[in-house]
């Protein structure tokens, strides 16, 4: 294999959104990437089933489905089961979980983490029974009060460990990680009880943008040793996909094959 | 003592910048506030001696001066002796210390650390013998690339703990700390230790502005449970000022005079 070898690379759907699912795929295949992480917005848009079969045509795995989730504010745990439907009937066995975050008024986040165990205990055997693993994404603390109150992977691992592993695991994003002393550690007890379900990795970039939601920086533009986090998460004993998943509107306003073609190169660089 | 006792409270110069050091003092000796944690561009801009003997003139304490630090891009010794020397003149026994982020091209948050023990190493003994205490500020994780590679106060105490009490400690501002669920065993072992050196608050709110530096909310209008976070340094044996200190821009676009009125309020709603 070559030292570019992109066969374990997965390119998440929200970082080239420019793209149409075909022309994601199409590219994909084109570039010997042989995953991609979905979106449920544009999937559905798509066709669930047509989706799937469009993937599946083009040779390519359903890494992960994104996101299932918001369990801190009224919880729509019937929008969560469709989202279990529609990563079975896309084939991946990953629903990555944005969690939520504070209900309103609320200034409580480990009552907030509570309601998540909550509907975790309602979805995690509904999913196994389709095949599909639930996998809380520890994000950033920037985002605690109005996305996600997990905002470490000890947290996430402390609400994981109360299901079985094949139920409910973790996701680690090296853009809500990588400040994190404790998380190597975290890593490391991940991998060892088999709740490790997703890699993903982005760069750090300041200055933050307004919101801080689409300021991902492009693989090797930003601070984090992507290289030494992949190296953890393989030693941890992870041998999945390593999905690049970027909100950045810099990026979005490019062009998407371009972006795709420099994002896998990137990956050689920075992360292989 | 009235419910709206502010003899604790002390106002930092930042929360209100479009106040003169004058309008500043008389303001806060007009409501009742007793202290002021002082920034030092405007006090070299009045003169250093010229602010020490209008703020005890007005009877006010000088509760800690901002800032030292940036340790870990080629450190400045001797700009920070110079702060030490100011907080001395100013008689404030606390300089609160913004410790610096990665270096250009760095990834190693664990050597920044590194690089500000050796500064603190060269910059405790000179403190000491000038009655002044190096206060390390965690700042939140989304500023450890760029400002504090210091994100908790484990970190900071981790760091304090290889000096004397009365020569390092920590600032635990809720602004920064409020997420971690680590940080009120980390609250208790730093007063503990004595090392407790200033409580500040200030409230978190969304959406994040572009820079993330100027949207620490006025308290109260966040999802920060203050009075919890006080009742939580009280218990740990602090009894030093609660400083509030705010960077909101809406806040500096307002008549400073209404701001600390508006803030003497919030503080004995929500901190008190």
């Amino acid at each position: 294999m070559s030292a570019a070898d992109p066969t374990r690379l997965s390119i998440n759907q929200m970082t080239v959104r420019q793209l149409s699912l075909p022309e994601l795929t199409g590219a994909c295949a084109r570039l010997g990437v042989t995953g991609v992480g979905l979106w449920r917005e544009p999937v559905r848009l798509y066709g669930v089933e047509a989706a799937a079969k469009l993937v599946r045509d083009a040779g390519l795995a359903v890494t992960t489905l994104c996101r299932g989730g918001f369990f801190t504010t009224a919880p729509d745990l019937d929008d969560n089961r469709a989202a279990i439907d529609e990563a079975a009937a896309l084939g991946t066995d990953t629903l990555v979980l944005v969690s939520g975050g504070l209900p309103p008024g609320g200034r409580d986040l480990g009552a907030a983490r509570e309601r998540i165990a909550d509907a975790l205990a309602e979805l995690a055997p509904y999913a196994a029974e389709r095949g599909v693993r639930l996998a809380i994404e520890p994000l950033h603390p920037m985002y605690a009060a109005d996305r996600c109150a997990v905002s470490t992977l000890d947290q996430a691992l402390a609400l994981a460990e109360r299901f079985p592993a094949s139920q409910v695991g973790v996701v680690v994003d090296t853009y809500h990680v990588w400040w994190d002393d404790r998380a190597p550690a975290a890593v490391a007890r991940a991998g060892a009880q088999g709740r490790l379900h997703s890699f993903q990795v982005a760069d750090w970039t300041t200055p933050l943008p307004e919101g801080v939601l689409n300021g991902r920086g492009q693989l090797g533009d930003g601070c984090v040793d992507l290289r030494s986090w992949r190296e953890r998460v393989d030693a941890a004993g992870y041998a999945g996909p390593v999905e690049v998943e970027l909100f950045n509107d810099a990026l979005w306003a490019r062009d998407g094959a371009e972006v795709l073609e420099e994002t896998v190169r990137r990956y050689a660089e920075h992360v292989l």
